[in-house]
């Protein structure tokens, strides 16, 4: 038999294979598989439905991510999902399979977490299932958002001439993981040193208790608009805005000045020896939120807080660009996060 | 730090401890945490939310465990949840953490098995999320439902009174489980060995791919009347009775003679010197309904295709017993299936 290796696919290639050629069947599934969240429609309203599995030693090691944070990271990335779609979420599920050596104190951490999330979200844990493991510690949420039909913002809507804007503050998370990674190994060649993490805690938090942008959503109803296209950044930046340019079938056009980079990225990014813009385009984990603007809204967009306007749509034969501070333009290259890449 | 085990507290005693004492706050919100699926309101419809985690190793044996079977049988689990709240499931998520050892050529097998359940039962499959794992195969899926006010059964309304009622054919799983087990065993000290099989056709049918009982919700549609309280048999028919007994503050009643035992159940258990009757009510995983029914629908219930009048729903202070062949009482005590034993 034929033996293909996941890794040449990737993970939205592989995606892709699995389900390509697959109709639904029920008229309540307006949206399936290619957004940020399933849209269902359920009666005069829309139900959106996203789900995220995180796997320990792929997505999160224990010797350095605090039980508490996991939890609440573990709600936030899900309900980011739903804010991408401009829905409000409302319920999570949350199913564990946990092995014995985590003791009935540590999930109560874990879920502390969860609850305080869903506390500042304001939504319900309403379910879930809690199964052993072999191994690892394997966390699995679902949530479960409304948006009114004339609300939701998909990916494939982008129109050439649109303000490409992002919320936020990219790359950060990405050096973060990078700092925890070199402090573990400092540790692991002698455990008596200390961590020496005091100026980049802007950069650990980023990566440890990352928030979703529900106060982005919240700007949009409140200026009455809403985006033309938009997706929250998860596997990075590029990867992102290429999600919104293939499905609009479209090009973008980025001007590096205009990238949102926090001051610590920065300077963390050339300690590293990596150029800034490289950790903000490629980083991912980010949760900002990635979307596109009719230009008509351009006075309403731009005095949003916290909210960058970064580029242009422009047509697809003009490809995907960032103009560079000196000048240039070079395509962009999206790298993301592939799981299935060899080496892990 | 105090270290208190898992298996000190088993499964639900685990989930209880975890979200005891937190109030939801979403009004859409009707039920959260405690029976089958989640109950959220979406306009003028409910919408049902049920999850499970099937763990490569826990819950199945990749050495006999054909994936396409796998595959059917993950969306199936889920599907029974949802219509043990009477309700119609019409769409899935589906999460994965797939390790290396998986070929590309894998995934197809175990996604054409989750296709060919979606399309048995018509639902969709409209999301999920895919990545790696160090170990095993993770399965995550989420079933969403629809289903008007006045339909949902809860686990917590029956009455005393009630005739007990189950569809179907318990405890064949469970050895149906044993006997690939023991073929294992065989094969692994003598590879030439050909399994022995063929007349327990059945029995590893009912491990391998199970059905969810949509015919019955059906029957209960056609028939105009709906039952009193029901949940979906996958931890055993005692374990599960229990929790429709609790959580209705009553006893039960159960004729041995009653419950619904397979032949090939029957002879297989008294091969293995196991009593049938342990096999139909610890057995687990049989994905057939559980309900309660008012005395008043006895003329629907009694002629209903496949489902078995088992007992009686009694006083909480008369307890949960079963009245054997031989006329003696003896308390029902539930097994089940706790995944936090120390043994595993």
């Amino acid at each position: 038999m034929k033996r293909t290796e996941l890794g040449t696919l990737g993970e939205f290639g592989l995606i892709d294979h699995l389900t390509k050629g697959k109709n639904t069947q029920n008229p309540s599934t307006i949206k399936g598989i290619g957004d940020d969240a399933a849209v269902i429609k359920t009666g005069d309203k829309m139900t959106l439905i996203s789900t995220d599995l995180l796997v320990e030693g792929i997505h999160f090691d224990m010797m350095y991510t605090p039980l508490k944070h996991l939890g609440y990271k573990a709600i936030v990335v899900n309900l980011s999902d739903i804010y991408a779609m401009n829905g409000t979420p409302k319920q999570v599920t949350v199913s564990l399979a946990i092995s014995n050596r985590f003791s009935v104190e540590a999930l109560e951490e874990l879920y502390e977490g969860m609850y305080t999330a869903c506390k500042v979200y304001g939504v319900d844990l309403v379910g879930g299932d809690t199964t052993s493991s072999l191994t690892g510690l394997v966390i699995s949420v679902t949530a479960i958002g409304e948006a009114g039909e004339d609300q939701i913002v998909y990916r494939n809507t982008a129109k050439e001439g649109d303000l490409i804007c992002a919320s936020g503050d990219m790359g950060g998370a990405y050096l973060g993981l990078q700092i925890l990674e070199r402090e573990k190994q400092v540790y692991m060649a002698n455990p008596d040193m200390q961590p020496q993490i005091e100026d980049k805690n802007h950069l650990v938090h980023r990566l440890l208790k990352p928030e979703a942008r529900k106060d982005i959503i919240e700007q949009f109803a409140k200026a009455g608009f809403k985006p033309t296209a938009m997706i929250d950044v998860s596997d990075g930046l590029a990867s992102d805005l290429m999600h919104i340019c293939h499905q609009s079938n479209l090009g973008a056009f980025v001007e590096e000045a205009n990238v949102p980079i926090h001051e610590q990225t920065y300077m963390t990014a050339i300690d590293f020896r990596i150029d800034p813009i490289t950790c903000a385009l490629s980083g991912g984990e980010d949760y900002e939120l990635l979307f596109t603007v009719d230009p008509k809204n351009l006075d309403q967009v731009k005095y949003m807080n916290d909210v960058y306007i970064m580029g242009e749509m422009v047509a697809k034969e003009d490809g995907i660009q960032l103009h560079t501070k000196q000048g240039k333009r070079h395509d962009i290259i999206a790298q993301g996060w592939n799981h299935f890449k060899k080496e892990e």
